[in-house]
């Protein structure tokens, strides 16, 4: 694939998500283990988590609360424990990127971007991804 | 917590690490979808795997595939699906972090360091990381 043919080029690993019960328990374990500098713990009520990112090098860890105890990521953590819940990529125009995608059949669970906690992201839908969960956010936009 | 007392320091999230039922397939998805650019895929008998790390601006997406159908991975597959299996961080002098971990009761999977692809990685036991699977490597020592 030449770099012509290529729709959306990640250039950076923006975070990988966790999905927590609780998030000062959590954050409190990598601060204990590794030494981490802990941020703020931000309200995300449209999906319904807290959330914090852990700067570790040049990317971050980004630890999820559930709010809501019928919401998605109560509903996950039921599911699957407290584990991984997505990645995030860094891209540049995400609005172009995602018609791309649209235009390639890819699955889209945000068709048009929206506002995230560090820019504009949108969601894959992991039918496209092979069961990955991911997440693209355009930091231009902050 | 200060410097003094971190016991060790995680500066890099070197990969976020995905299981995979077929290495070619989701290598291939990732160059599609990304136009990342794929690398080698090398066999780990010891851990009964095929596995290609994929480079995303400083850090970096392992895919693994199982190779032997009653190994660990396999059996994760199964039981989760094609998702995250670990994460790993970049830490200097691996050996004295691990025995600073076991002299504060952390379990651990490895004890002393063994090779791994990028240099002697050990992995910490879930059950001291709140169920997210931790690895470290200590690149100093490739």
């Amino acid at each position: 694939m030449t770099k012509q043919e290529t729709p959306c080029l990640a250039h950076h690993i923006d975070h990988t998500a966790i999905a927590v019960s609780n998030i000062e328990d959590s954050l409190s374990m990598y601060v204990g283990l590794f030494g981490v500098v802990p941020g703020p713990i931000e309200e995300v009520p449209d999906q319904a988590v807290r959330a914090t990112m852990i700067q570790i090098g040049t990317t971050q860890i980004e630890l999820i609360e559930p709010t809501d105890p019928d919401g998605a990521i109560a509903r996950f953590i039921e599911r699957r424990g407290e584990t991984f819940h997505h990645i995030c990529f860094q891209v540049d125009d995400l609005k172009t990127s995602l018609e791309t995608f649209a235009d390639q059949g890819v699955r889209l669970i945000d068709t048009v971007p929206r506002k995230g906690l560090a820019g504009m992201i949108a969601f894959l839908h992991p039918s496209s991804t092979r069961g990955v969960l991911i997440e693209l956010v355009d930091r231009s936009t902050v």
